[in-house]
């Protein structure tokens, strides 16, 4: 029997995924990618790209039944490994022992997903499709193929799968009531590299996220299986310095030398690299509603693109499709029920997961510099240790916590703030930060805060 | 002498006065719109629309020297004349004896200001043109004439005059690191009509903005010198009531018996005007830059679309000219320095004439309502009065002090909604608002707050 006609625009992680979904509820799902199949043509220029993944993408996926591949090719990270500017090298851990973020290969879990698909009967995948227009009553798509000519699909129901740049988003502007914001951060980055050594094993230590923060602009690096590191330079647009100030060979040169130093001796010729690659921006876009006449939705980066801070872009877009899943069985296939259950359920947490993002670059990027920022972090994993009812960290709650929704560990997040913000307001905190009095007061506090809920 | 050629996209009254300012200057301008000339064809199907100016924009038109036919036309409106559910009346001053906002013909003031326009000899105004594409590189743009031929138009610079819905912007939306956001309100509005006495007299008070607060929705009237009066119904798009479920002619017939009683003896046909018109929405616009490539600009409502709640958007649109008219000869017609002065003067106020715009929703729709909303007021009125070098009510910094930036009296009026969020917390305050204790508590907490600037 089948459900009715599905169109997935957008072939990515997110995309696979859903037309998974879909498929296993009984919905014929086209699948329409623009790229090419990735896994007949490279179209990844050699180079391993990878993206974090944790607790609630991993839930997500062996929920639906589909993680075994993707966890056996990803490397566990269990720390930041911080590097200062003199190189002396430091481990934040992300959580209690034995938690991690799972750098993974973006082509890697793409490509397992698609195959994923292809192995539903009720999915077919398309590629080489570029989306030209959309009717947003009908759920009809017209595509252009190689190049060259172009096909209407008709479908009950299209879902916008088609990441940051969503082309189905960018059509919706021009639909009544439809808000949508695209905001540009100041920063704009680039990828570098660190190769592997000739044995294939890693030269800086695997099992970490490195970062050098440098207040303004930061370094990190994500291990990848191959020994290899992906790294990304995260740096202002312009002002000083600046992708824009940062022009002359020796002037660049001067600023890898003096911040980079260490890293220096594995980067992969990072100074040409940075003279000659554009800076890709990053931005956010955040829009409402997500759904259009009970016929068109978005999901994943084209409802609610994000800056990479977190490591939770897909984690989010995978969670949508969770919803979905959850939706389909609960309004029993109602379309016109499960839409706006939808967005109602995931904006929030959509909402909340770009400001944890854009808030996470002050701390990732300052994290060796403030003293009383790492005082704080102490006395909360302290106190968090002792009365873990009481307080899990901001951190643990977005990434070990898949149960507790974004949005409600911004919310209390922000009441920790309001607590931490009194407590490092005590006088000589810098000196008492360890004493019994100090774990007594937050005691108080986080009671107050946190005892009833 | 030319200084160099620019294109105007829009010739409304931000587009028109633009010219003007631009052609002193000796630039050669050409001015676009995509309507007929309204001084040609009626494009007004016979109603009055009018719009509100105060202070801020009288000024900008003296300064440019082309105020006296707009006031002549203009009807001064001293006071809100607020209509309860049972039609009893009351009358709330906006500012001093004499402080007055003006209503003003929307064609009218349009019509002025294109002959002021067409009378400057470096002006040329070219109707029923519409933007079809801009070269933001070359400030080049391609019109389509009469909808029948396309006439491409060079350019050494170009402005966006065009509007809320502005063509110019959504075409920049392809640019990088373009910025920008539309956000929906929940209300939207329809026009109605009180028609004038036979002997052209007005039915209700003249000089005053009549609204029927009714907390979620409200009906306003503006009057017009040929004695009518334009009648706007804001009301939520959807819920209950909204104009989604007000359908039904009895439903409608009882919204307004229920809710506008003794308007019901005035308007024009309201429940055939409810059930005929298609509601229009209210939306917010922000973007950043308001310039590419030091070319092409943003002005007025292109820049900044914000709701009518403060009958601030023209206002606001005549200071932007009023801005570029100062930076031209501050930077003696470098604009390269021009558009980043212009930007990063105007943004933060475009900014907080949105915010305020926003939050007066509120204010003008529950005017009736609360009764600590009202006494709050009182005391502010009282205060002010004795100590007007201390305290400038919000709303007259914002209408009746041109001199105050509006991001200036937002942040002021933030600092006072502190202070007076202290004062109607003292203990009997309802009852005793009018003691001398309650002002001396305040002149501590103003000279606290505002004593030193």
């Amino acid at each position: 029997m089948t459900r009715g006609r599905f169109t997935v625009v957008g072939g990515g992680p997110v995309g696979s995924l859903l037309a998974i979904v879909l498929g296993r509820h009984g919905y014929k799902v086209g699948l329409y990618e623009g790229r090419p199949d990735s896994r007949l043509t490279s179209i990844y220029q050699g180079k391993s790209i990878n993206i974090a993944l944790s607790d609630r993408g991993w839930r997500v996926l062996e929920h639906i039944g589909v993680s075994s591949d993707t966890k056996a090719d990803a490397v566990p990270m269990y720390h930041r490994a911080i590097h200062g500017v003199n190189g002396e090298l430091s481990a934040l851990p992300y959580g209690k022992e034995g938690d991690a973020i799972w750098s993974v290969s973006r082509g890697g879990i793409n490509e397992q997903l698609l195959d994923a698909a292809d192995s539903e009967s009720n999915v077919e995948s398309h590629f080489e499709h570029w989306l030209v227009d959309v009717d947003f009553k009908a759920a009809a798509a017209v595509f252009q193929v190689k190049r060259e000519h172009e096909v209407t699909v008709d479908a009950d129901y299209l879902f916008g799968a088609d990441g940051a740049h969503s082309k189905v988003r960018r059509l919706a502007h021009n639909l009544p009531r439809f808000s949508y914001s695209q905001e540009y951060m100041p920063q704009s980055y680039i990828e570098l590299n660190i190769p592997a050594n000739p044995d294939g094993s890693h030269k800086i230590e695997k099992n970490a996220l490195h970062i050098w923060p440098r207040k303004h602009f930061m370094l990190i690096a994500l291990p990848n299986p191959d020994g290899t590191f992906t790294c990304t330079l995260f740096l202002n647009f312009s002002g000083d310095p600046s992708f824009e100030s940062l022009q002359e060979r020796s002037a660049v040169e001067a600023f890898f030398e003096s911040n980079f130093a260490d890293a220096m001796d594995y980067l992969e010729d990072p100074v040409d690299a940075f003279l000659e690659k554009t800076a890709s921006p990053l931005f956010l876009v955040q829009v409402f509603p997500w759904s259009f006449n009970r016929k068109v939705g978005l999901i994943g980066d084209a409802a609610h693109a994000i800056v990479p801070f977190y490591g939770q872009g897909m984690n989010c877009g995978f969670e949508d499709c969770a919803e979905l899943n959850r939706l389909i069985e609960l309004h029993d296939h109602d379309w016109d029920l499960i839409f706006p259950a939808y967005e109602n359920a995931r904006k929030p947490n959509g909402d909340a997961i770009a400001e944890l993002s854009k808030r996470n670059f002050v701390e990732m990027s300052d994290l060796s510099g403030d003293r009383k920022f790492q005082l704080r972090k102490m006395i909360e994993a302290k106190f968090s240790a002792r009365f873990p009812e009481l307080w899990t960290p901001l951190y643990s709650m977005v990434t070990f916590s898949p149960d507790v929704p974004y949005s409600e560990a911004l919310r209390i997040g922000d009441e920790q703030n309001r607590v931490m913000e009194k407590i490092m307001g005590l006088p000589n905190i810098e000196e008492d930060w360890d004493e019994q009095h100090v774990m007594d007061q937050l005691l108080n506090l986080a009671s107050e805060a946190f005892g009833d809920q």
